[in-house]
C-alpha cells in the first residue's frame, strides 16, 4: 500500500475479505467494512447481529479489532474513526486519508456512501495491491484447487447417467447441479448444458430444448468447495454419432487445448498461451469463430487474475492458477469447448482437471 | 427520473437489470450495462460473447437495442456514446449527462471506470427512482412470491426427516440444501441451522455441532426460483423436550409474530409494524434480546424495500411484501426467531407461508 501510495483499503464482504482474514460473510446491505490502513491497527465493522458470527470466524485471530453498529444506526462514521485512527509510518496520527483502495466488487451503494463520508479520500481498486497477492498461489491454495478439480473431474465423469437424447437441457442440468454439491461443493455456481445450436452460445445456460440423437452438448459447470475455492471445467460431448464437420474442427480445437496447456511455464507470457491456443485454430479456418480469450484465473473468485488473452504480457510464474478453455462457436449449428483449469509450476504446468479431453461419444 | 433530475440509469446484471428488461445475466469483471436514458432509446451493451443471450433473453422486447463490444476493448466509450445520443424532451441531442443513477449493487471497480469515463456526470443510485416501483409487487410478482413461499413450507414440512439429535447443523444443512432444490427453486441462498447456543447468533449458518436432545433450534432457509423470486422462510424447532425458560419465551415470540402479521394493513407504517412485533417482546422484558429489525422487503432481491424498522414512515400499500420475523436471542443459551412472507393487500394482509407458527416438537 504504501508503494502504491494508498493509505488504507476498505473491504466489504466478498473473497479478498475471506482472503485477507478468513472472514465468510454475506453481502447484505448492512455495512461489514474491513478497514485495513497501511499502518497501524486494522478494524472490522459489523452489524451487531453478525458480531458472534464475525468473532467466530478467523478474524479475530489475525489480529483485527472488531466493532459493531446497531441496526438503524449510520455505518459510516465508524469508518472515519478507524481511517483517523491509524498510525503514520512515524507512529503518529496522520491526518484524513487520501487514497483508498475498494474491494473491487463493493456494491456502489457503499462506494458512493463512502465516496460522501471520505470527500477527501480519492477511491481507487484495492485489487491494484491484492491482485498481485492473490493470483499467486500458496500450496495451501493450489492443494485446495486440486480438490475442487477432483471434485468437478467427479461429476464430469457421471454424464453419461443424464445426458441422452429426449431429455432437456434443463432436465439434465438439474442432475448435474445435484451432483455438483452430492460431490462436495458448497454451492453450484453455474451449469451450462448447450446442445445442438446452443452450443454455439458461449454462456448458454440450460433451456427447454430437448436433447437430439447426433447432438454435441457443450457442458461448462462448476461450483464452489467449503474452502471457497472454485471449480470450472468445460468438456464437450456428443449423444450419438455427431455430424462429420463437428468431429473435423473438434480435432482442432483438441490439439489446440493440449498446445495451450503445454506451453504453460515459468516466464512465458499470458498473451504467448492464448497464441498458442489461437494460432492452431485460426490455421484451420476457424479464427472468427473462437470468440473469446483463452482463459481466466480462478481462486476464491470463479474469475480473477491472471487473464489469458492477447496483450497481456504477464510473465506467468509458478502458483498462477487459471483455466485453459479455447472454443469453436458456429452459429446456429453448434459448438465444442475443452477447458482444463492449470497451474503454472516449477518446470512447466500441473493440470488440476485430470480428465481426458477427447470427445466423448455417449450412446443415445 | 425527469422527477429526479437523473439523466439516465447504469444498469449492470442483477435484479434490476432482470426487473427491468427480463434478461438474467451474471455479474462477471466483462461489462455489461443497460444504458436507460430519461428520454430516448434505450441500449444495452453486451460482451460479444453474451449477445446470442442477451438476444434470446426477453430484453429485445422491451425494445432496447443490443451493441456489443469484443474481448480485450474497452467498452466505457460504447456507454458514452449511448449517453450521448439520447434525446431531451425537445427531442435533440442533450449534451453531457450530469447525474446518473448506478444499480445499487454494481460493482466498485464499474462505478470507478464509469466515474473516470463519464466526469460531468454525479453517480448517484438507481434505486431513487427504481426502489419505489420494485416495492409496488403488480399481481404476477406476488404469484410468484406466493409459489416460492409454498415451496420453502414444503421444505419446513420435511424438516423431522433430517433434523435430530446426533446429526450435526452441516449435515442437516445439507439435506436441507438438496430439499430446497427439490421443492423447485433454482439457487439455495442460505441455509441457518442454529442448534442451542448458535441460535442465539443471528446470522450462523452451520457447524460441525452435534444436535443434542433438548435443543432449541432456528432454521432459517432460503432460495430463488427459476422465476427469479425468492423464499425466506424461518421455523424454530425443538429436538425432544426443551428448556422451560425456552418454552416460556418462544410463547412471547410467537404471540409478538402474530400481532405483528395483524397489523400489516393499507396506510399503516412499516414503523408501527416493527413497533407491533417489538412491544410484547419488550413488555416481557425480552427487549434487549430481540437484536434486529422486524423485517425486510423480498422480491428479485432477497433484502430489498420495504424495511420492517423503526424511524421509517413509509406507510404501506397493496403489493408491498416483506419479512415478519422477530427473534429473541440469549447469548450463550439459545435463540428463536419466527419467520414468514406476508403481503399487503386491500384491507389487511396475505401470508405467503402457511404452515403454523407454534413451536414444532421433533422426536430426538
Amino acid at each position: 500500500m504504501n508503494a502504491a501510495g494508498l493509505d488504507a483499503l476498505l473491504i466489504t464482504p466478498g473473497s479478498d475479505l475471506r482472503y485477507l482474514t478468513g472472514y465468510h460473510a454475506h453481502a447484505l446491505e448492512r455495512l461489514t467494512c474491513l478497514v485495513l490502513p497501511a499502518e497501524g491497527e486494522a478494524t472490522l465493522i459489523v452489524p451487531r447481529l453478525e458480531r458472534p458470527a464475525a468473532e467466530a470466524s478467523p478474524a479475530p485471530g489475525t489480529g483485527v479489532r472488531i466493532v459493531d453498529h446497531e441496526d438503524g444506526t449510520d455505518p459510516y462514521p465508524l469508518v472515519k474513526r478507524a481511517l483517523s485512527g491509524r498510525a503514520s509510518g512515524a507512529g503518529n496520527d496522520s491526518g484524513p486519508a487520501r487514497a483508498v483502495g475498494l474491494a473491487d466488487r463493493m456494491w456502489a451503494a457503499q462506494v458512493l456512501a463512502l465516496r460522501d463520508a471520505l470527500p477527501e479520500a480519492r477511491q481507487r481498486l484495492a485489487s491494484e495491491v491484492l491482485a498481485p497477492l492473490r493470483m499467486r498461489k500458496t500450496p495451501a491454495e493450489v492443494a485446495a484447487l486440486r480438490e475442487a478439480g477432483a471434485a468437478i473431474d467427479a461429476v464430469h465423469a457421471r454424464m453419461g447417467e443424464w445426458l441422452r437424447a429426449g431429455r432437456t437441457e434443463a432436465e439434465v442440468g438439474a442432475d448435474i447441479g445435484r451432483a455438483i454439491r452430492d460431490a462436495g461443493h458448497e454451492t453450484v455456481d453455474f451449469v451450462i448444458v448447450g446442445s445442438g445450436p446452443n452450443g454455439a452460445s458461449p454462456h448458454h445456460a440450460t433451456s427447454d430444448r430437448v436433447i437430439a440423437a447426433g447432438d454435441p452438448v457443450v457442458v461448462d459447470i462448476g461450483g464452489t468447495m467449503p474452502s471457497g475455492y472454485c471449480s470450472d471445467s468445460t468438456r464437450t460431448y456428443a449423444v450419438g454419432r455427431p455430424p462429420a464437420e463437428f468431429t473435423g474442427y473438434y480435432e482442432v480445437l483438441f490439439e489446440a487445448q493440449r498446445a495451450a496447456v503445454a506451453a504453460v511455464r515459468p516466464g512465458v507470457s499470458a498473451s504467448s498461451v492464448d497464441a498458442a491456443a489461437r494460432s492452431p485454430i485460426a490455421d484451420a479456418g476457424f479464427g472468427e469463430a473462437f470468440l473469446h480469450r483463452t482463459g481466466h484465473g480462478i481462486g476464491l473468485d470463479g474469475h480473477e487474475d491472471p487473464y489469458i488473452v492477447a496483450g497481456n504480457t504477464l510473465a506467468l510464474e509458478p502458483g498462477m492458477a487459471f483455466s485453459i478453455e479455447p472454443g469453436i462457436y458456429l452459429a446456429g449449428r453448434h459448438g465444442a469447448r475443452i477447458e482444463d483449469i492449470v497451474v503454472c509450476v516449477d518446470g512447466g504446468v500441473e493440470r488440476l482437471n485430470t480428465l481426458g479431453t477427447e470427445l466423448v461419444e455417449l450412446p443415445t
